[in-house]
């Protein structure tokens, strides 16, 4: 996620309490030390010669001036790099000039940096200049970097020395105990699963739980190269994956209580909340972003029955909802959700896409969570109140956005598969229309049905795809369902994917969001639910 | 001082005893705060737009992507940098990423490093990218510059806020006790010196102590920018200097004893020692600098009656002489250096300079001082033999370089004025043949005079530049002395020296000996001997 949203004078209201109770749950991180499995020198743009080098053979890689040399740890890996550095010939008589490259990707080793125009900062490229004026030295880098592959570039050195590489480590950082994880196995039982389809899920699983790891620190971040920090959206989906994996609750209550503890001065959650220096609500606002705090607690309730934290955040998820029915306006039939508050949701990075339907159909969703918390709390009114509101935004949605000849949901006039998915999944449709629509779904993005214009609103992320998968599950589409984790998520794999990717279009691998794939996070939370499906035994 | 000369497994000879008193001598670093006295943002090359800025206004000069702030801290300065950051807008949502560049001369922060090509590496270059990833934050950076001006670049940030500048200071060091000088005053008595001339040389004074104070650190460094260290030809002129000024003794006798402590496996002393990490000499040897080893030993027992150190490094200097009358060849008429041994000596950068009359003048100068030294050491055997071969020594300069008739020493058939000054240095001419001598070499210089080459042998440096001055001093030339310390240094100070440079040529103030000005050093200690010659009172 990477949004520009300027408020001028933004003061965002604090809660001193929920704060406080969020920092009483940082949660210890766990470390290792992994080291380079191979080396090579990269020579040409996307073929580097790869010389698997033996890592005590490195002092036969003395680096000279322009000289470089490329370590590959493995798999993918968040956490802090230490190098033991030494020279071959004379006592260096200058500083060794380095350039440090960190790739997650093997394809941005050979990226240049300077061709980057892209809308999101440079600043998130994970590259360092550094001088080293004293030899032999341990350079121990201060920031955290995310990444496979290290490119060590002799930017110069005088001709009277070369540099050496001794040793190289990584000390990886996660707040997931990933001891804990057994590999996912299929029993064979009940399932149409094949025995080559279980062991394609198996190596998605792996993939996707390293994606969460990976993203869990001391936040649930939405990548541990960019943007680094905790998106409300996001949070969801980790969270979801978390309870069949690693089961960190008090993370999920910690990211919980921040957005509950610095929202917008009128009580809306945040898109994101940032932790450093302090803990402060971004001033970026998302329509749906916020109704999935409503969501994220009920399903943390679901998992915990933590009745304390119930009655502490219990307040914040009712004014998300709130806040968003002030947004609607009575048509006849109903409620609908303005024109322009709409334009507020995120759901896809897709240009062009018309949101109010799936907008409407996110407060629809948010609305039955919410009134299972407002049953839980034994709160009846609000139970009672919101079944209504649900009831009136069914029947606006249905008048507005539902075209009962073509059977289609239509948002303004466009015909999204986003606008589908979503509806679907606010279940306001009968059991075998939703399967019909769904599979028209499905045939649109095979190029098979043209109702749907899936090539003018394509869904671009793996986000989007989770609840594509989770709109096919709840249409009773499971084997499409699987299906379209093996083609999708499977296609990652296929490409080399260590980890799962913020944006994925198996067609255009390099395409990004942001205007250049360089700045593409390669290891992304919203991308990791496959783990959720698979071990919760949806598929 | 930048040489290139590399040997393979170099194992200097250490002595312990040595090291260990060096260690010893480790010297007080003093420290002063400074503040930038103000700001401007460069938009042309050479011609920055100067809006002088209060630092209080700093706060305005908000700096988003592309956007710099130069800062000017008023003077040359050597030290460490702090810079307290802070942000407008929005709460940073990606790190800031900065270049740092230093300059000791404005010049320099236009320079594009990339055009850079020449043969000193790159890695001297002051400069710094770096990552802020939260703010606001002080910035300490870890490493010593040599600077007057600072270019803070902000190479990209989000659109969401911008960086704020809030504070800047450097935390100077010198291990020169400033505070003891007082502004050399002309006192009128006694000297031809018009009240315009006195005050250019207080001028000129003070730039030169500026030098010499920014230089003196652990050891005396050549230049605190490049190459940070220990060159014994640059640290006879330095200890000289020092003598009449800042009277660290005890950091000129830490420094004989680190030459004296490592040298090559065959005794020489080597041009150059390096103190980290450990100290080690380097595998460069020039044949003057080895002697000039002699003579600062003598220099320093004159200035100080230290017996003990004499004791402790008397061998170290006579063996310096020994060695090097051995690469002398015996002639009919005495001794003469070998054409290869000259071609170990430095003398200066000019290219093509016939070095063997040079050099061999540095011998018998060198000699001069030995004998001395065997003198106080009442090592009368010692003093009866050096006076024997520099009588030798002599002979054998006079036969095979002065060419009697035309009254001009010859070195290989190149008539140069560093062959001239040495040899009058060396004192084997009458006083009114050096007087004629010397006349010559100045006219020569001043394009009046043909038979000398001053045109294709040119003095490059301020090092060469002083022992121009010593000799006309030594042959009477007083004033013409004088001329050239404001002609020369004085031209510096009109060019804007805060401190006095490596290398300059009035005519071409960019010309570098290394292959691009970017690469000069512009605080380069071995041009601060007007100070010496000043305050010695011998102008």
């Amino acid at each position: 996620m990477a949004l520009i949203s300027i408020i001028e004078d933004f003061h965002p209201l604090n809660n001193a309490r929920l704060l406080d109770r969020a920092a009483e749950l940082v949660q210890p991180l766990h470390h290792h030390v992994k080291e380079p499995v191979g080396g090579f020198k990269l020579k040409e743009r996307y073929s580097p010669e790869k010389e698997e080098v033996v890592l005590h053979k490195v002092p036969h890689l003395a680096m000279g001036k322009g000289e470089n040399l490329c370590l590959d740890f493995g798999t993918h890996l968040v956490g802090y790099l230490t190098l033991d550095l030494s020279y071959t010939g004379s006592h260096p008589d200058a500083p060794a000039f380095l350039k440090l490259k960190f790739a997650e990707q093997i394809s941005e080793l050979s990226e240049n940096t300077e061709d980057y125009d892209g809308w999101v900062s440079r600043s998130w490229m994970q590259e360092e200049y550094i001088h080293v004026d004293v030899l032999p030295a341990q350079l121990k880098l201060p920031r955290r970097y995310a990444f496979r592959y290290l490119k060590i570039t002799m930017m110069d050195t005088s001709p009277k020395y070369k540099l050496v590489v001794k040793h190289a480590e990584c000390l990886t950082e996660t707040s997931a105990d990933v001891g804990k994880i057994k590999p996912w196995t299929f029993d064979g039982s009940g399932s149409a699963l094949s025995a080559d389809e279980a062991d394609r899920f198996g190596r998605i699983d792996e993939v996707a739980l390293r994606t969460l790891a990976n993203c869990m620190q001391d936040v649930f971040e939405d990548g541990p190269k960019r943007d680094r920090r905790l998106w409300m959206g996001d949070l969801r989906l980790q969270a979801l994956t978390n309870y069949v994996s690693f089961r960190n609750m008090d993370l999920v209550r910690r990211c919980l209580y921040l957005f509950g503890g610095s929202r917008f001065p009128d009580g809306r959650v945040s898109a994101c909340v940032f932790t450093e220096p302090t803990v402060q609500a971004d001033d970026t606002y998302l329509f749906d972003y916020s109704l999935f705090y409503t969501v994220a607690l009920e399903e943390y309730l679901s998992e915990t029955d933590d009745e304390e934290t119930l009655n502490e955040l219990y307040d914040v998820a009712m004014q998300q909802i709130e806040m968003s029915l002030r947004k609607c306006e009575r048509t006849p039939e109903g409620l609908v959700i303005t024109e322009d508050a709409a334009k507020d949701a995120f759901i896809d990075w897709t240009e062009g896409l018309n949101k109010r339907a799936a907008a409407q159909a996110v407060l629809i969703f948010a609305l039955r969570y919410g009134r299972r918390l407002a049953r839980r709390k034994n709160d009846w009114s609000q139970a009672n109140y919101l079944m209504e509101q649900l009831e009136l935004l069914k029947k606006g949605a249905l008048a507005m956005f539902w075209d009962a000849e073509r059977e289609l949901f239509v948002s303004d006039g466009q015909v999204s598969p986003a606008s589908q998915i979503w509806m679907v999944l606010a279940d306001i449709l009968k059991p075998e229309e939703a399967n019909r629509l769904m599979k028209k779904v499905r045939d649109a993005l095979g190029g098979q049905e043209q109702s749907i214009d899936a090539s003018g609103c394509p869904m671009l992320t793996p986000y989007m795809h989770h609840y594509y998968v989770a709109a096919m599950l709840r249409s009773g589409l499971k084997d499409e369902a699987r299906e379209h984790i093996l083609a999708y998520w499977g296609s990652m794999v296929d490409y080399g994917a260590d980890t799962f990717f913020e944006a994925w279009d198996p067609a255009h691998p390099e395409a990004s969001p942001y205007g250049g794939a360089a700045i593409n996070s390669y290891c992304h939370a919203w991308s990791c639910t496959p783990a959720y499906f698979i071990r919760k035994g949806l598929i």
